[in-house]
């Protein structure tokens, strides 16, 4: 392999650019030519690639979202712009991809191997840590401790004011964030999409604060919560108990994707950047860098896409205990 | 005066904690019995009164929140509810007060002394800055570097997506902190409730801005503005603009209030804290003490209730310029 | 068990009071009597010894240092010294101990079970991450996370000076601190204990550096380096290279030690925590809990004394490719 | 005034990113041309210039450093030097400059104006805030808020070992940064430059905290203290009082000149840069604007050179208060 070529994909998360300085830095160490596509496969079809050396990735290391930028593009999931993206990479005489996304990303490269043959190793890339394959993904710790920061803050209100605060954090399908950053941010219970927990229960918690005089409370939810989103839960709760409780309601939102990387973040997408370009000239192919255990591995992209990742029994029985 | 108390009223604001610590080291070093009030006007009525001494107030200069409680009292605003306060008082033999919050807070302490000769001095406790008679209040400067490390992180991914977002800040009377977290964070377009900016005016900077190839934009928006919140406006804005520009709304909301407070509201607290004591103890009542061009000033009650305080044209003008 | 106590001996670490926490309310959890001892092995010699509660570890999952205090004991390490130590555990009931700390403190706890049967299960609370027998300790990830924030901020200068920085970091016997730091903070060298870095080899990077036009230069150095220390290793270079460079030389110093642990520690700090009272509710001694491979394993103090835990191979590798 | 140039000379500050993106904005929206000088007076010399447009500057108010980097020239100093700057701005049509740095900077516009006639417009960048003529300076708030996160950190420490720490912070003729992080950080005792402190008087202040168990402290030491640097001061001590005192000396270095300016200097920054460039558009020369109570003023750089800058008595004051 003498030509390859990165790009991001999905939606960005920090650590992205430590991932890509990676892959160029990765290339040119080996000698191999190595080109940056522009907004993911939407870029790939409209030929925005470029070659890229060491210094096109200088001072990036630190920076969140992505220097390569990222689209979702739906042109690619038709035969006609997957013909469009083989036209240009061919122009560029690119022979193999470093994709840097998620599930999407992953379904769409397999889709283009199978029909152009041109092989791609990706690189976990989204802050939520819903793919199976590697411990973390790039971007959860840094996702993980800007929700804590968040949480520290709002508990100083809540203290002040002695108010139970609903903190709703980011995870459609994955209750990771809100798990780690709860247990962190010392919440009295945390609602995840992958266990069911039922509104009586939380009432019952909040009560058994209460008859041990502690006045504030700190519940934080998963987007993806079964029994609704932040807002319908308080209000199912507020209903149910004496009205003179002082609730409120806070959704994170869109700051827990960006920031700074953590030095977690920054090394995990260095390794994994250089994993999936060395595992790219050593003829894998739709297969996912990751770390498991500490170690390199590769996993093929059906697995990613198919199998769960579960969340841990152990961290869901700390958050009963530690809010004893 | 031998005996004093202090306590924190109305929205918690990080700073608080350092003007407690000041009127309780400045009581000290004064000679002068301190006692602390839980929770405010309500905590004065309980008789949630304690004695402070300098140990009181270790280690907390570094802390957001308020280590008094704050809280909204209905019942201080009935003749009976003072009339209680007032006997609390009695019982302590406490002969003056320092209030650390905003106008509810300054309006009680008014009612309080016509009644019962007791008087009070304030400090400006909020993070809005919306008090005449201080440049800036407490807490304000750590609320706008919040609201900026939101902004920093947000346009990360308005970088990344060539996206547009909608930040919504606190204030809901005043742009203080939309028009300095805005200039500072690089914003396109800031709105505020104290100018009308009509929706075709923020079409016509974004359609400018994408003229002249700017892929991201940044607006913020103060929660008070006339046109409406962050989603209001964002809704109003894309029935009018072509569709397929992404647009985010996210709302800051709570953890704006919260967090370890800045060299500045540190400093600025220490400063009025003290100055609100020194008052007091020098015969001031019904007055708010304040900073204004780096110097101490009383400003009576009725002035910081009743008059305005104008956001800078300087800064709006700014804005303008600053996002050619 | 029915009674035990909890202590912090040797230099702080970000986490020690999460870690704190969970040992109280876990045992509060499963109805076990807990003590905590103040300032380690010198403490329960004086009996600074108190009862503590679920409330007393409220609002301090976020703080740095350790509320418990630490302090070494030179009279611990005398059977004087212990034979008191003994007399006030028994005085107490105390018939365990949890010792959140290093080898030092592992060494004496040993030393106490051979003479008075008291078990300890410990947890590996130091910054250096020296431990064998957990995959991290209790502040480390904090501790890389500061130094990280430091090389970013001497980035701006180095970048803007056309400059050489030499950073020393904290590590003594370990270079962990610094390779970890020196990789997300996109360092060109790295220098640590565990492998000798010819002078020569510095001076080859740096020039290698500057004919690819690279102005700017950041060297990682752990304290503990073989060559010297930064001061000195800077000299050393300065005396073969052109007199034109600058070149300057910072020592991060105590700041790596404190702050408010990243959501990682508190984590960790956690399940060390609850997994150290667990082991020794379940007959466990003269073993540190520790978490290898994200499993909680036990391990004896003769072999957390003993064995080395060596650095990545891996690590050291990247920063060789990534500086390319 | 047709076309003007900016650039960056003396120490780089945090906000001077902010500063150079105000006058390329400003200068779009006045319709006037502007140029970038690389690296101060020397790459005026070498002719090291390039034109910058709306697009030059965009993503940068965030950043540390300064994208136009910086340099000190020794061959500006000479005739000769000036005259070959004089022939590079003639060849670029160069008809007015805005310079960001301190007094250096200043002095050599001065005598280049005296011979070439050439106006220079000044804006006051540097961390020591020790600029007459000015209330702060582009960099200031950031400095101290950097060394108020290391002293916060080395409480920590300081609390939880019964500690005495000495830092030394950044200022050799001035102890603005001293002050205004020791006030902040709630430090026992402040020495600067501007007022002696006696070795004997910290004794006392230590020994008065031991008489009221205060069991830790922090002394913060601007470089330029008449004792003597902080590790000379500490040894001073150390040999006066008893010995079983655990101190600590810290030097905090250059990560006070780097990192993400706040807010405040964001802002100040950008109404300075804003402010020079519109005053040299009317006809200003050998002046620096500052902003004194607020309000914009230009003040001649024979005045910025000659005169003091006085700390406030007023903050002195308060140390003694707060930490009784």
């Amino acid at each position: 392999m003498k030509r390859i070529a990165v790009f991001t994909s999905g939606g960005d998360a920090p650590g992205m650019n430590a991932c890509i300085r990676a892959v160029v830095r990765g290339a040119v160490y080996h000698g191999i030519e190595v080109f940056g596509i522009r907004r993911g496969y939407s870029g790939m079809i409209n030929g925005d690639i470029f070659q890229m050396s060491s210094h096109s990735v200088s001072n990036i290391v630190q920076r969140g979202g992505t220097i390569l930028k990222s689209a979702r593009s739906k042109e690619f999931m038709t035969p006609e712009g997957r013909a469009k993206a083989h036209e240009q990479l061919l122009k560029f005489g690119i022979e193999g991809l470093v994709a840097i996304g998620g599930n999407g990303t992953f379904t769409g490269a397999t889709l283009f191997y199978d029909e152009y043959g041109i092989p791609t190793v990706g690189a976990p890339g989204t802050i939520d840590n819903d793919l199976y394959g590697t411990d973390h993904t790039i971007g959860f710790d840094t996702a993980v401790n800007t929700a804590l920061e968040a949480i520290d803050k709002i508990r100083d209100t809540a203290d002040s004011h002695d108010r139970i605060f609903f903190i709703e954090v980011m995870g459609r399908d994955s209750g990771y964030i809100a798990i780690q950053s709860g247990i962190a941010g010392g919440a009295e219970l945390v609602m995840v999409p992958e266990v069911l927990t039922p509104i009586s229960e939380v009432i019952e918690t909040l009560k058994s604060g209460w008859s041990r005089q502690k006045s504030s409370s700190i519940i934080v939810i998963a987007e993806g919560e079964e029994e609704g989103n932040a807002t319908e839960i308080s209000e199912k709760i507020r209903a149910q108990v004496h009205s003179e409780v002082d609730m409120r309601v806070t959704t994170l939102g869109h700051i827990q994707r960006g920031g700074i990387p953590t030095a977690y973040d920054r090394i995990l997408a260095s390794r994994l950047g250089l994993g999936a370009l060395e595992g790219l000239m050593n003829g894998e192919k739709n297969v996912m860098a990751g770390i498991v255990n500490n170690e390199l591995v590769y996993t093929p992209f059906r697995d990613t896409i198919r199998l769960p990742k579960p969340i841990s029994e152990d961290l869901l029985r700390m958050v009963k205990i530690l809010s004893v």
